[in-house]
C-alpha cells in the first residue's frame, strides 16, 4: 500500500526552519522551544525573524552567544492578525513566513513550523513551496484525541468547499500520514457522515464515497465506509476524511467539549475538604487524561499536499508545544511520506481530469 | 420579540398520542414511561398501537385495567428500520407512526411522541400533519448539554442540503423554541461557523449571515454573528443554526466525546483501592455531570416547523426517557411556539420567494 513508517527512525543531519516571529508568544517561547529541540532531538534549527530580537530572547534566557546547531536567518517584517492571508506573504516580502518557506523551497531545510496566521501559512506555503504535482489542494491534519489513541482528521480548515476529488486525495494522504508518522500499518479509513450507510450524506458524500470504495477495492487505502462523528470519538478509525468546514466543526467541538467537561471536574474536585482529597487520590490519571487532550503534546498539525513539510503549530504555542512541533516536522521530513504521495498521485486523480 | 415563555405554566386537559410501537424497547419500556407520565404530570395519554401487546406489557406489570387518563388507538402495523423512511408511512397506512399522527393532525390530541425511525417521523409529520403555512423544511432541534445549561442546535439531521432561507427560518424557530421551552427571555443566536469574522465559512454560511444580522438589526432576534463549536460548548450562545449536516456532526462528536472521557474516567476511577475510595468521595458531582451528558433527562428532540408539536424520542429511550419526552411535548404544547411562528412568518421569508 505505501512504504512503511520510517519516520519512527531517527534522521540524520536535519535541519527544521523555524518561523520564530509567528504566533501569540513569539519570539521569546518560540526561540526557547527551538533551543530545547535542539539540545535534546540533536537537531539543526534555522530560526527566521527579526535577528536583534531573537539574540535578546537568548541573552534574556542567559544565553550569551548562538549554541551549536542553530542559525538565524534574518527577516525585517512579521505577518499578524490583521494582514489579509491570501496575499499577506508577498505584500510582506520580508516576513519570516515568506522568507522561511522561501528557504524550505530552496532547500535549506528540512520542514518549516510556524505558529503564525493558519490563512497566512497556507496560502504562503502553496503559493512559494507549492503543492505535490497532481495534487488540487493542501489539507490540514490534526490528530484528534480518540478512543484509538487518536485519529487524523482530514481536512479540518483549509478547504471550506472541497470536490469529491479533493477528498479523495485527503484520504490517500492521510492515510499514508498515519501508517508513516503514527506507524499505524494498513490505516483504517473512514468517510465522515451522519449515517453508515452508503446512501447517506450530501452529493459530496455519496460521490466521494464510490471513490474511496473503488481505492479500497483496489487496496490502495484500507476504506471502511461511512463513519459517524460518535463512532470516530469512539476510536473507530485511524483516518476520517471530511471537508474542510465539516472537519474544523468537529475539531472545535472537541476541543470545546473536553473544556466543558474539565471545567466540571474542577469543579466536582474543588467543591469540598473531601472532593480535595479524592482529587490527590486520583491526580495521576488526570494528569494523563489531561496531557491526552493536550494539543502541546503532538505540537502541531501537518499541511498535507505542499511539495515540502510544512506544520502549522498552534497559536498559543509556548515552548514545550514548538519544542513538540519541531521533533513533529523531523519525523515528517525523515518519513518518506511526501514520495509515497508522489508515487501514488496517478490513482488519487479522477480519470479523464485535466492536470 | 416574541410571547414569553407560557411553556413552564401547568397546561390544562392536555392529551399527548404516544407511539408505543416505536423505538428498541417498544413497546414496554414506551408504555411503562407513557403511565408513568400519566400519573405524574396528570395528562391524558393516547397509546397508538397493537391493542393486544400493549394491554400485554400493562399486565406484565401488574396493571389489569387501563388506567385512567390512558387510551388506546390500534395500529396494526410497525415502522422498522428495514423500512424505507421517505414511504414508509403509506406503505404502512396502519402503522402506530401514521395513524397517530394523522390523530395529531385531526386534532385527536396536543402533541405526539414517538422513538421510531428518525427519517419516517420526518417525512410522516411534513406530509400527514404538514408544515407550518410559509416554512420550507422541519428542522430537529436538541437542546446540547454546554456551558451555558445547553443550546439548541438546529438543525441536527433533517436536512443534509441547506439554503440561506432555510436557515433563517432555523434561526428564528430555535429562538422562540428558547424563549418558549427553556425560558430564556432574549436568546441569543449565533450561525455556526469555523470563525467569527464575517466573512468566513462558505457561500452558505456568507449569505445566511446577511439575513441573520438583517433580522438582528430590526430586532426580530438577538442574533450575535458567527460562533464557533468550541465556543458554542462553552455557552456562548442559546441557539446555533448550522445545515442539518454539520449539526449531525456536531451532536454526534458532543456525544462521543462525552463518551470517551467517561470511559476514560472510569478507567482512573477503577485503577486501585484508593482511586475506588476517591471515587465514592466525588460520587455526587460525578452523578450530576452524567446526568447533565444524559439524553433521557431532556426526553426527546422537537421537530420545529411541522403544524403541530411532534416530539422526536431518543431510539434506546427506557421509560424514564419516554416519561420526559411526554413532559417536553406537555410544555410544547402549551407554549405557544407553532402559533408564534405562524404570527412572525413574514420575516422569516426572502423577499420576492414564492410560497
Amino acid at each position: 500500500m505505501c512504504r512503511s513508517g520510517g519516520g519512527l527512525e531517527k534522521p540524520i543531519h536535519m535541519k527544521i526552519i523555524v518561523d520564530a516571529m509567528g504566533g501569540d508568544n513569539a519570539p521569546g517561547e518560540i526561540v526557547k522551544g527551538a533551543l530545547q529541540a535542539a539540545e535534546e532531538f540533536k537537531v539543526d534549527i534555522l530560526l527566521v525573524g527579526c535577528g536583534e530580537l531573537i539574540l535578546k530572547t537568548m541573552e534574556e534566557n542567559g544565553i550569551k552567544s548562538l549554541p551549536k546547531r542553530v542559525e538565524i536567518a534574518h527577516a525585517s517584517e512579521v505577518i499578524d492578525m490583521e494582514d489579509n492571508p491570501a496575499t499577506a506573504f508577498k505584500d510582506k516580502k520580508d516576513s519570516s513566513m515568506t522568507v522561511g518557506l522561501t528557504l524550505l523551497r530552496d532547500k535549506k531545510g528540512d520542514a518549516f513550523v510556524s505558529a503564525g496566521s493558519t490563512g497566512a501559512l497556507l496560502s504562503a506555503a502553496t503559493l512559494i513551496t507549492k503543492r505535490i504535482r497532481g495534487i488540487r489542494r493542501a489539507a490540514m491534519a490534526p490528530l484528534v484525541p480518540t478512543g484509538g489513541g487518536g485519529t487524523i482528521l482530514i481536512d479540518c480548515g483549509a478547504n471550506v468547499e472541497c470536490t469529491p476529488e479533493y477528498l479523495l486525495q485527503f484520504a490517500f494522504m492521510g492515510s499514508y500520514y498515519a501508517s508513516h508518522i503514527l506507524g499505524r500499518p494498513e490505516p483504517r479509513v473512514g468517510l465522515l457522515n451522519i449515517g453508515a450507510e452508503e446512501s447517506k450524506g450530501g452529493s459530496l458524500q455519496k460521490e466521494t464515497y464510490e471513490l474511496l470504495e473503488k481505492a479500497g477495492r483496489e487496496q490502495r487505502i484500507n476504506f471502511l465506509g461511512n463513519v459517524e462523528s460518535r463512532d470516530v470519538m469512539m476510536g473507530a478509525v485511524d483516518v476520517a476524511v471530511t471537508d474542510g468546514f465539516t472537519g474544523n466543526v468537529m475539531l472545535k467541538t472537541v476541543e470545546g467539549t473536553g473544556l466543558f467537561f474539565a471545567g466540571k471536574l474542577k469543579k466536582i474536585f474543588k467543591k469540598n475538604a473531601l472532593s480535595k482529597f479524592a482529587a490527590l487520590l486520583v491526580m495521576g490519571g488526570m494528569e494523563e487524561l489531561k496531557k491526552m487532550m493536550d494539543y502541546r503534546e503532538i505540537g502541531g498539525t501537518a499541511l498535507l499536499g505542499i511539495s515540502r513539510p510544512v506544520i502549522k503549530a498552534h497559536g498559543s504555542s509556548d515552548a514545550y508545544a514548538i519544542r513538540n512541533a519541531i521533533r513533529q516536522a523531523q519525523q515528517f521530513a525523515s518519513s518518506g511520506l511526501i514520495e509515497d504521495i508522489q508515487d501514488n498521485i496517478g490513482y488519487m486523480k479522477l480519470s479523464g481530469a485535466g492536470e
